[in-house]
């Protein structure tokens, strides 16, 4: 098979077949096809699309390039949540906890964050002692006896995705919905779960901007699952701005534990809900929604949820205290307060100039080698649509120095827009599942 | 300037800004920018094309990325010939002496050929002696004395071009019409003529399968020369069939000799007669097309076009005897005659097929490594719309063995096809100048 002519197919938008799709990633795999011929073809694929037959086989084909997981050790339906993530997002954090106390049994292995923050494996390791690194025989140890464990991904997944997506990253071919969709898609399949909960983000903090195109994504991902044996619940959830009010990872790690005490904030902790109740639906644990519903709100009341966290925690090494006890978390150098500049209405919080902010207090990493600091980040007290007075406190700024808080705060209050009046928006915008899209 | 941003523009179908585009060949350059993104931005141009401002600029700057040949030493109007290239195509052989013999100086770098064929240096070595590696004073040297002078290319010329199109020739982007249009102007605005003449070959043997393909190219590269100044002829030739019935470095310069004594075939005769035409119109040596022929058609039966050639081959080390004794060109070790199998008409003979025989034979080559063996090739004596008995010798194959003589046997004669009857195509379809698209 040549190459050359599968990349010329796709630029004269054609459809590819199977084989031709299987020798590429075969042969990004193995490395037999320089880099500027992968990138022509990604090229290709970005401007002329991908049917939904090809999208399938490619995300087989890299679902296959590696190891795969095996969760056979676990009773019944496994379900894996997967979020497509943004500013703020701890919901694993939450989530799993609360599906462990519900009875379904969470075994996640997650990667570290690029970008604007720290991922779930950073906001873990803020915990003094916290291990992510556990033997497999650790692991599976603590998901019979408890329902809970969280580890680092050590395994080869998905490598051919690794080598596409560092590629698509400096070729300007990110944001198309086959390569995303496949991209996702294929390091879930090779996770070994049967049922998928997805949080597809949409909004200015997001990789897709508009619902219409979050609602693409969600699609292509349910089918892809479909095609592939798994059932798939892909949620659309709004993400106009940064979830909940922390940013950071040891930030994040209290706001958790906040919400699982039920003190958290409406928009993060109905996200929990939300995300959670699907997981419990796909697990068989609860016959719909509301019946899971009812589950985790008695999971957070009568501490069960909070419990299985303090479980997590000692297990893998961590020091529990820090649920009572948030001073023992790591302490940042440098924290002041951002002050509203006028009396109004918070009518948007950008994420990403949030995110940005983010970087210069180090909360999170640009490349593989930057080091996160674990103390810093934002605690935002307005989000959209809160009534502000001029001068009043809307955000406390956590930062390694008091110049790079400076610079930070500066940041933070340029992301806030106000005006005189601004709705607060739905969580749940809609999700995919079997049978199509369900818009509440 | 960020690259990942400009290949989102020309993926996204936008225009390109003239600094983005000087940035994207300067960094091609001095090698900045990684391959994998040059690629995808070709693919990105390749599928959504470019305005002329772009092409122009584009070309602009590729023409300007090295070192730019100066002919002022020549007095008047400095004209420029090339040919889109094809099997047997050895035109520049015949119109340089031809316009040179009617006062137009020709002052010719030329490349080696890659591919079916070699090229002008290469035909041109084949004569005994000849001397293609000249330094700058001979060359001017020769070009005052006697107004002809034709060596290899010995500065770094568009070297961003040559960058570039080694990656189009590996990443499935080499039929773009912007692409190929500037590439081709970037090395000839690089050359220092005032004028320039191109022959567009359109047909199975060439580039530019069709008319329509062949206009489109022919009249951006009349916009590009003219954006930058210069008086562009840009001919659309029937390329269905190789050139003349000679194929191969020796045996080419034969026919060539040949045609310069009047006794060439009607196909090739009437291209050079039409090229070289054109140069001396727009080299301002005739005042219209057919004062031009009058004086070509002179230089042939006065022989003063023969004698620029013998003047050519004294000055630069050839051996002129070849010019009465074919003998003294390299013989091949086998000649073997092909016979028609068929008493019918010839419909056809493959340009393709013909070319993939002359590197059987070695008469061409893949890579530069490649040697070229100057002895071998074919002599096409039936050609499209001649009538051929059964068994009548239609092509004589001389190749540097018997195994490669009848290999080459085979694909020559299946190169040809028959019919009843068959209809000689107009040699020159139609040009392209400063007034835009004629046609005869």
């Amino acid at each position: 098979m040549n190459i050359v002519e599968i990349i010329e197919k796709k630029r004269d938008k054609k459809e590819l077949s199977d084989d031709e799709i299987r020798f590429f990633i075969n042969s990004v795999t193995d490395g037999s096809i320089p880099d500027y011929q992968i990138s022509a073809l990604l090229m290709a694929v970005f401007i002329n699309g991908m049917s939904d037959g090809e999208i399938s086989v490619l995300t087989d084909a890299m679902a296959n390039s590696g190891d795969k997981i095996d969760l056979s050790y676990i009773d019944g339906i496994k379900v894996d949540k997967h979020s497509s993530g943004g500013v703020g997002d701890k919901t694993t954090l939450v989530v799993a906890p609360m599906a462990a106390a519900c009875g379904l049994p969470v075994a996640k292995m997650s990667g570290r964050g690029l970008g604007f923050s720290g991922g779930t494996i950073d906001k873990l390791e803020s915990i003094p002692g916290f291990r992510t690194s556990l033997t497999e025989d650790e692991f599976v140890t603590f998901i019979k006896r408890d329902g809970i464990a969280i580890m680092g991904q050590t395994k080869n997944v998905a490598p051919a995705d690794k080598k596409l997506y560092a590629l698509r990253d400096v070729t300007g071919t990110v944001e198309s919905i086959p390569l995303i969709a496949a991209s996702i898609m294929s390091k879930k399949l090779a996770c070994g779960s049967n049922s998928i909960v997805l949080d597809v983000k949409c909004g200015s903090g997001a990789f897709m901007k508009t619902f219409e195109s979050a609602v693409l994504l969600a699609d292509k991902m349910e089918r892809i699952g479909r095609a592939n044996g798994r059932n798939v619940y892909a949620l659309i959830t709004d993400m106009d701005q940064p979830l909940g009010y922390a940013v950071g990872n040891g930030l994040e790690v209290r706001e958790a534990i906040e919400t699982l005490k039920g003190r958290g904030t409406e928009d993060f902790t109905e996200l929990c809900f939300i995300a959670a109740s699907f997981m419990l639906v796909a697990g068989e644990r609860a016959r719909d929604l509301t019946e899971a519903r009812r589950m985790l709100e008695k999971s957070i009341t009568d501490g069960s949820a909070l419990e299985k966290f303090r479980r997590l925690t000692e297990n893998q090494g961590g020091n529990p205290e820090i649920i009572e006890n948030y001073s023992l978390l790591p302490q940042a150098h440098t924290v002041i307060d951002a002050t509203s500049p006028v009396k109004a209405v918070v009518s948007a919080v950008n994420g990403e100039m949030i995110g940005s902010a983010a970087l210069t207090v180090k909360a999170g990493r640009l490349t593989k080698e930057d080091k996160i600091d674990y103390s810093t980040g934002f605690e935002l007290f307005a989000k959209t649509g809160d009534s502000v007075e001029e001068g009043q406190v809307i955000a406390r700024i956590c930062a390694p120095d008091e110049k790079t808080a400076e610079t930070a705060r500066e940041q933070v209050i340029s992301a806030y827009s106000f005006d005189d009046t601004a709705k607060k928006k739905k969580i749940l915008l809609g999700y995919i599942d079997k049978e199509g899209l369900h818009i509440d």
